[in-house]
């Protein structure tokens, strides 16, 4: 499993939720965690509860991840993991004193919403998107959200390092996972 | 899925780890998460790799999870839901003010073990045992343990207010990722 | 697992047995067995010997199941869960006093066929449908049908609760079925 | 899937619901239910709640039944097969004017049971037991039992022939699932 | 499992490999291997890597393999079957004096690619296209290519045989796999 | 997933199919193929049809696979590899100039069996014994067997040769069956 850092500013729009999508538009195969920091304006949700809302926001930094290694691809697993990459966040926020609850795959600081997330799955593939807000313009005027920023001063360097500990983490964990898996005795 | 906290300060020496345990041992049927505080010394390890260590300890907390909702039971969904369970107890202490670093499903408060975990899966039936020490005392001489104690005065109604909390919350973790599954488009 | 039956009078176009047309169309989430009475006219066959049959009927029971355990949604256990509801069906309409034969998943008074039913599949979802004619009206002239209300007298009433109880007992199967996983020793 | 019925009166004690029994010891290979008359005696109870409980009767017909067709071994699919088994020997007793009433597993006549049945799995067998008192002869004194002569008069050809009937129609019944599977759209 | 060798020189487009192809347009229900001799030409590419380039053949024998045994369907076993049917090809080319390279799921003779191949899966279906020239003709011109013609002169019926002889070791190794499973002690 | 070549000349007596035995006895963790040269002596045969025979020879080579990869353990995925790996030592033997038939997991030089092969699976791990008889020596009397040795001369480091590529290219086999399943189209 590899993680890539894109210097692009790119819209997530929902499409890169999409099994496949790093393959096809970045040439990366396998395993990965695409990370990048852009806008965000979803057009196809796969929430239903959220499928009339507005998500959207100005600048926020974006985990794409994709796994193929249960198959045929598990929903339920999917979850697990994304609350996993959820909590691993969490965590790197907390070396960063920045404190954070977490109500299941969202976290807040104070009661500003700094999140939003998603796992699917298609037949071969997982997928799950992580957003954090940097800042709260641009966000749907009904939610009350908050950005990093808003919290603490960090340089765009001190969020794609917390960025990219963030993916290297979730790549250890999954990895120790698996190798837990090899040590265990069972039956 | 129901949680029990035992007032009982048994032995958790492995045994507790089979399937079916709550069920055969203290008549509770069905998923469940069973707490207890009391001492710790393992006969029969699951983990290949420490087979011939020590493990034990005078005085833990001690959880018992199992499963059933994964058929066949899943060795890799169960080490997906010992890291969760982990990092809700590790939320749940920042919430009382000890912080701890995790690595895989280990606690550490500085450079002392906090906690022991393992988790296994038979045919039917997915198991976790989690233990965290509330002193040191009694646990293996090679390697450098702390207990919840050492870093905090606190009485036992605060350490069974602590366990609850995090055998309440993880219910809620799996019962909301359920909750999740249920309204995603896939496909 | 909830049961609610619905008082409108909804035409079963095959766009209920859609993922998520529960929670979609209705609000209703999570696993649900959803009833109703009123009139079929298949535009969207999806079984694919029938695809270019007329599948309608002026009046039938409706019964649309949606189960989340299983994950990845599996095909197999779909079909054997249509043939216990289907099977559920007949033991209810014993206990009315009215006899039928069971040829896979199709029920019979006579050698009129009173059922229509399929089970179908997708990444997450497991969907059964079960129509059962209230009058054979309307229901394509080359096969042979019968309504229930062909065999005995019943008033609207009696349909709700037979169609009711039906509904309650596949729910309670379902769960005595997952408390017998958690009893019964494996390996 | 086979069908054999043994001339053998051989004691069903539970170690025919050990996988690969066929094979081991009647050189019976690949899925199959065997069937035969004999008394039950059960040393070795794999129903935890049941541990402690005499399970024994004088006369009964016995079914075993063995799948490898879903690998790994799901104990939930097997519990659904056993329920379909035991519906269509209730089918089957209809058919011979002997009514019975059922909950989950067991079908009783009046109040007296006249059935018992389990269901188990190992990493890749799935095994079910059911059996039907012939006579209420030899049964636990603290249950109300009920065998088929004691409602009916038949002789041994005739139960024969209701067992061969049952066990047809049951590996009917799977081979039609398999072929509705064939024939669905999915996704 | 069913071979089936049709005698009409059909167009390989790509949309053979769609679920249940041989039920919609040849009517023939259940596992399959279908085979037939006719040109290439894929509109509609399942591979990410080769979506922009031409796949193309003026006369191939072509392979389409349908299974619904594993339920969900598993890309992962797929892809062995397609290895397992790639080199039963290669073992009949053997008998017949054509020794061949394999790569992955590509045979060559000397440096001449052979033939194509792709293995896919639907929610319930898992299929497999092998196609292998029988000349070079018509070949995109940037890859070098071989047909079995070049190699050896045939005449229809012998291809024929070697296509058929195939399909039906195929059939039998899929049965002897399914027989193993049930002849062994695991756990 | 890694290969190791023993020099010690270890009797394989069947304790070597059991789980984790290469982490248990090697201290090798993870998915492995270990291979050595040595006797054979089975005490504990996990083929039932064969369990009342004599399985041994003075000298062979030995191939042990451990995977972890699909959880749980599929017994039908591994019996797909085991025919994977057979395949692969007959397409070495083949550029060896070694003429091998295949039927089943038994490889055949001539009339002579060179070839013995067992796969199987335990909640957690796959694994799969395969041996070649290097000479006849000390093999069954009531089975017509070969040694390499008897079909051509070749020294001692030609056979580890032999046996490294087949472990080799079986490991590469499986990384792009994985890296296939990375780049398919499915749904």
């Amino acid at each position: 499993m590899i993680h890539e850092h894109l210097k692009d500013r790119i819209l997530y729009d929902g499409t890169q939720i999409r099994p496949n999508w790093a393959l096809n538009e970045l040439n990366i195969k396998g395993p990965s965690i695409i990370t990048w920091i852009g806008p965000m304006n979803i057009k196809d949700i796969i929430d239903y509860e959220d499928k009339n809302l507005e998500i959207k926001a100005e600048k926020m930094a974006h985990f794409i991840v994709e796994h193929f290694d249960e198959q045929p691809a598990n929903l339920r697993l999917c979850y697990h993991r994304q609350r996993i990459l959820v909590m691993i966040l969490q965590e790197e926020l907390w070396e960063h004193d920045i404190p954070t609850k977490r109500e299941g795959d969202d976290l807040y600081i104070g009661t500003g919403k700094l999140t939003v997330s998603v796992a699917t799955a298609a037949v071969s593939s997982m997928k799950i998107h992580l957003g954090m807000n940097i800042t709260s313009k641009g966000t749907p005027e009904d939610v009350e959200t908050v950005g990093i920023l808003d919290y603490k001063s960090l340089g765009e360097d001190d969020i794609i390092k917390i960025v990219s500990n963030v993916a290297k983490k979730y790549i250890q964990e999954i990895r120790l996972i698996e190798e837990d898996i090899t040590k265990t005795r069972t039956g």
